[in-house]
């Protein structure tokens, strides 16, 4: 006998918890498709030379990567690289501006600890094709959207724009050391202001431009009091004044399709770890839930599609990560039945096994799902898996329910039980449901 | 600039096509909880000594296996083996007889030809757990249900018995040849006579009963028919007598169930593939494009849990080939737009983004699903990408509008506009959609 077990770092949902998995990938669905994305999906293996040309690093390591036959092929880690190939590949096809969303599976082997697991669900929504701030705007409206579908309640989405800082450092002529920069500012969470100052002066920065920069990041607030800061700075620097004109541009848009004021701050230190975003980052963290992170996150990345398409072709997007919300998200979710039958049809024995078939048959063409019990186990047994499973209502049918074209229905919380004539039988059940 | 492809053999769809793609697997997926079958999913990824240990030879050679850090891994090829591990693994938090869907894809690096790809959906479901015909019946009852709602026709479901080849060989005294024998039975319409006669006599079979084994299997036609047939044998055998009697029960089944008699065959020539069936089987054709070959296809497989389970827990399912039934079902399908949005929104300058945020949200609430543009190209830009993207009505927000709170709403089917009231605009555009 073999040991019946995943590799590890693997997780799967037992029916009840995988219902209620569905059910919210249902809500982000309508969401995505409320706000007009169009659905795609991509294969779960790549060409190994596609998925990882703008890859290097930790993320490289982490990627499941083989050779069969002679293809070197690599499973996808997240839902944005696929999306450029995809667009390229498919550039005469498409409408643009291109708005998909795409909910899929993706796999990185990170070490395994509580919460993280190698096989993840990711929930994106890109534009690709519009450099507007009404599509930057569009994203966060639409994942505010989802998210408040799905229940959730105190969501604050931290904004910010990597223009400013970038301004900054051309400002100081420091480009050179802008990706160095954001990283090491990505970490002033987790490491603090000390950390960061260090790594800031290892990557040639003097201590007074290391501590402009983490006085800059360290600004978080509501919108008014952000841009008077920011203003008050006085950087005369195209691309500093640019940023924020459009970062001030999406806050009122913003407003305007429907977040209020409480929802969004301007959080100068989000810069999003990684590499290609360009323009408007955000973050969104739960306020009653703070150590879970952040739940939702994107921007705006007008250069990456020129590794595989010879146009410009700019991008914004953000994505939920679903697997993850599971957990929270559950608490507040109705809790499901681990079964989506709404009725256990209860054969008595051998001779009326036709007629529960007919029955079944019956409340199924009135819209109710139905389970009929393959056997002729004693009525507790099958009441007990009726019960097991979280199904409401047994239809009983034993031979005088037969002869008369009848059914005894009974309601699995209460007891009750009524026996009404088959025809009636599908509406009796749905006034109690 | 990297070439933007796909490792060869796998397929992906655009989004007019994935629309159609998710609205049969919502039909399926509907149709399966109508019956009382409960979702899960199960890792991409499974340890390849669990993946692989019950098969050998063509399957392994198609599996996606390797290894990343110190595990052997192997990517599903099929939902049974990782329903049969998933059951053992969870035998104690699930109820029995445990009726699950699955709807997942799998991988397999077949040849690379028409209409075969190395990734494709498989949408299972399976009872295990219960060795009553009624889960046989109910296996095909599903299936039957499913492939009506997708809006197949002409459908005929060919089912057999492997117990009833099982006992003629037992009869004979040839059961130690019984893998041989099946094997060489699935090719007779793909191969013919003269070859499988060949094939069952190096399988040291008498020219006899070789003879007569294909003379049995040739048969096929309707219940009536074939059941006279297979009595008029006089086979004196209680594999054979059993196996016939649960033959008879799950066609009566069947017929209470809903199946109209034309709706399926007895076919002794069935006896699929894999080695772990070993009572009723089937294969589903669409007698209008019977090249597209079975696209359904299950079986009891009373053994197969047994490597991963110390209890004996019986099986019974099935699975839809949706990939490749996809190019066929396109066809009676309505086809759909490439974007889910009903209504585009289009702004005609920056002054007026907030207002059609503002119509676009009021939209929204009453269940329209709607595309602001992302910007303020020329109006017959804007309405152009609607065509292209099959929307059917644009929501036209000037200045006018803007003032009186009111929008002109254009049919792009028709040509006609009118102007509404905001609080009045998704009452009219309901109405002509």
């Amino acid at each position: 006998m073999i040991q019946p077990k995943r590799p590890s770092g693997f997780n799967e949902l037992l029916p009840a918890d995988q219902l209620a998995m569905n059910a919210m990938i249902s809500i982000i669905k309508m969401s995505y498709e409320q706000y007009g994305y169009a659905p795609i999906e991509t294969p779960a293996l790549e060409l190994s030379q596609v998925l990882l040309a703008k890859e290097g690093g930790e993320t490289a390591k982490q990627v499941y990567r083989f050779t069969k036959g002679d293809t070197d092929l690599a499973m996808r880690f997240d839902l944005t690289i696929p999306l450029a190939r995809y667009a390229a590949e498919h550039f005469n096809e498409l409408a643009f501006p291109f708005r998909r969303y795409q909910i899929q599976e993706v796999w990185r082997a990170e070490k395994a600890q509580a919460g993280r697991y190698r096989q993840f669900y990711q929930c994106d929504i890109d534009t690709l094709g519009s450099k507007s701030p009404m599509s930057d705007a569009d994203t966060i409206l639409t994942m505010h959207s989802a998210l408040h579908a799905l229940g959730l309640k105190n969501i604050i989405f931290k904004i910010s724009h990597r223009g400013l800082l970038n301004g900054i450092l051309e400002s100081k002529k420091l480009t050179k050391s802008s990706t160095e920069v954001l990283r090491a500012v990505d970490k002033l969470d987790k490491q603090g202001e000390a950390a960061v100052t260090n790594e800031l002066q290892k990557n040639n920065l003097s201590r007074k431009d290391a501590k402009d920069i983490i006085d800059f990041v360290k600004h978080s607030g509501n919108v008014k009091t952000i841009f008077a800061y920011v203003k008050s700075l006085k950087i005369n620097n195209e691309t500093f004044t640019h940023s924020l004109a459009e970062l001030e541009m999406i806050c009122q848009l913003l407003q305007a399709g429907g977040l209020s004021s409480n929802e969004f701050v301007i959080d100068l230190s989000v810069a999003r770890g990684l590499d290609y975003y360009t323009g408007m980052v955000f973050e969104t963290v739960l306020t009653k839930n703070l150590k879970l992170g952040s739940i939702c996150g994107g921007g705006r990345y007008d250069n990456l599609l020129a590794s595989y398409h010879k146009d410009s072709i700019p991008g914004v997007g953000a994505s939920i990560g679903l697997s993850r919300l599971f957990s929270a998200l559950k608490e507040s979710f109705k809790s499901m039945p681990a079964n989506p039958a709404h009725v256990l049809v209860v054969p008595f024995e051998q001779e009326l096994a036709k007629y529960s078939l007919e029955v079944a048959l019956t409340l199924r063409k009135h819209g109710l799902n139905v389970l009929v019990y393959p056997g002729f186990e004693k009525m507790g047994k099958q009441l007990g898996y009726a019960d097991k499973l979280g199904i409401s209502f047994a239809v009983l049918c034993g031979s005088n329910e037969a002869d008369k074209k009848s059914v005894t229905i009974k309601n699995l919380k209460t007891g009750k039980q009524v026996t009404v004539a088959l025809t009636k039988a599908a509406a009796t059940i749905k006034k109690s449901l």
